[in-house]
């Protein structure tokens, strides 16, 4: 089969629209629709500092790569930043293939630890907790914080979100019944842009695959084996007999995220004097509760 | 085990609140929180004539049943209508299912067939489609209507969707991009209610067991085995390892309802006259492309 666009040899059939496609066509339709979404939500403007939040991953090295493409005509910068959570093993690995990327893309890098940062290990206090916290609860508290911390003189914090990771958690939040996290979720002009976030998971490790990027596959030996991988699996199976399905929810999630409201009011943490929607900060009730 | 609440032996046990229940207190709890649902939502007024829409299968017997109980206290009367597709062997039994269990319970019984309203019966428009309708959604169209007109000069209609519905029609909304039904979707003062909307399908079964209720257990031989199949199979599975999920899901549906405004303007059809949302109803265009 032929590809759609060049007629060179096709490698990839996009099912939800039919199309069949190149190695070179593929990635170029990835490239543009991120920019596309970059534009449509006027994510980064000309003369930003973009700090790319980056795990080791597919997403987040692709991300990296599309960045890297489109800062030249976009006429802003880009830089990486890792949060070393203290993970023996595993995190060691994914800090020495950013490490080697960024070397070899010639992209500025840098990596905060958990251990600076609150003077503990992600592993440490998996070990001390007491109650039944997620490790990936636990994990993401703290996380967000650091980027923000990691990020701090950048005019954007972009993070490698999918659209798979978008339309899971819009159940998820659905699930617990936590309805104003979703209007918290609205796409648009923001600190944190998610530059992938029409984009299906699966359209993405095609990407890095087709393009050599030399992520980390082996995921995370604390990943919550919970909710996410029942949705993750039961929307893969609905997409494979319905294709389209995902795409169709990302708009309809959109759409809600604009009606819903995040009603929460914006307060300053008793202890940290971050802001939170509490009295105390999510981070701070984190670290007291594993303490 | 025995009854939490009575100290009978317990038959029953609802696992997302942790209580046992004997089968007298389990049927009281389902009388109760329909009753609460129809004063929250302010469903039902004193005095009203309350057409049940009643199908034969349980939860629309079981339905009839609970307010039967209701009526009286309700000071409100309740009748049944069922309408009369016109599928050979598979309705015939339901329609003297119900025929029978509304003369035990004294309760006044209509039929209206397709045939009355559309002079035309599913089997012959099932027969002579062309395109790819489904069966399902040929059906709902007409069968809506017909309810209305069976239900002319009732107060109020009373269906007996329950919680597992409403939540696989917000995923099948979701799934189809059609956020703005979503909106259609809210439950309150209304000529068309759901007394069932917050009870489980699963606690509905078993109410109809425990109370004899000789309903038709046997699917619709045109059932569409599509989408809302793999949905629901879904949700009992995440239900039965994280129990509390539908209720959840539940609460965040009906806030996320609350703030989807259904926009579309209410017109005339061209054809028919009924208040439509396009220039031709639903109803006439399906009549049309199934002609």
């Amino acid at each position: 089969m032929n590809c759609d666009r060049c007629k060179d040899k096709a490698v990839y059939t996009r099912r939800y629209s039919g199309e069949s496609l190149c190695g070179r066509c593929f990635s170029q339709s990835i490239v543009r629709k991120t920019a596309k979404t970059i534009s449509k939500y006027n994510m980064i403007q000309r003369g930003d500092d973009v700090a790319v939040a980056v795990s080791g991953g597919k997403d987040s090295l692709s991300l990296l790569h599309v960045l890297s493409k489109l800062s030249k005509s976009g006429g802003y910068t880009i830089r990486a930043v890792t949060i070393d959570e203290g993970i023996p093993g595993y995190r060691d690995e994914a800090l020495e293939i950013v490490d080697r990327y960024c070397n070899d893309m010639g992209i500025q890098y840098s990596v905060l630890s958990y251990k600076q940062m609150y003077n503990t290990t992600l592993q440490e206090r998996l070990d001390q907790r007491t109650d039944n916290t997620s490790s990936c609860s636990l994990c993401g508290v703290l996380r967000r914080q650091a980027i923000e911390q990691a990020a701090t003189d950048a005019d954007v914090i972009a993070t490698a979100h999918n659209m798979d990771d978008y339309i899971q958690t819009f159940l998820i939040n659905t699930m617990s019944g936590d309805v104003s996290r979703i209007g918290r979720n609205i796409i648009g002009a923001s600190r944190r842009v998610q530059p992938f976030c029409n984009i299906y998971e699966s359209e993405i490790v095609f990407y890095a695959f087709i393009n050599d990027i030399p992520f980390q596959s082996e995921p995370c030996p604390h990943m919550d084996e919970g909710i996410r991988t029942s949705i993750r699996e039961f929307l893969n199976e609905l997409e494979e007999k319905h294709s389209g399905i995902k795409n169709n929810m990302n708009k309809s999630i959109q759409k809600i995220a604009n009606y819903v409201q995040d009603t929460k009011v914006r307060k300053t943490c008793q202890v940290c004097g971050q802001q939170s929607t509490t009295e105390v900060c999510s981070v701070c009730r984190m670290l007291e509760r594993t303490a």
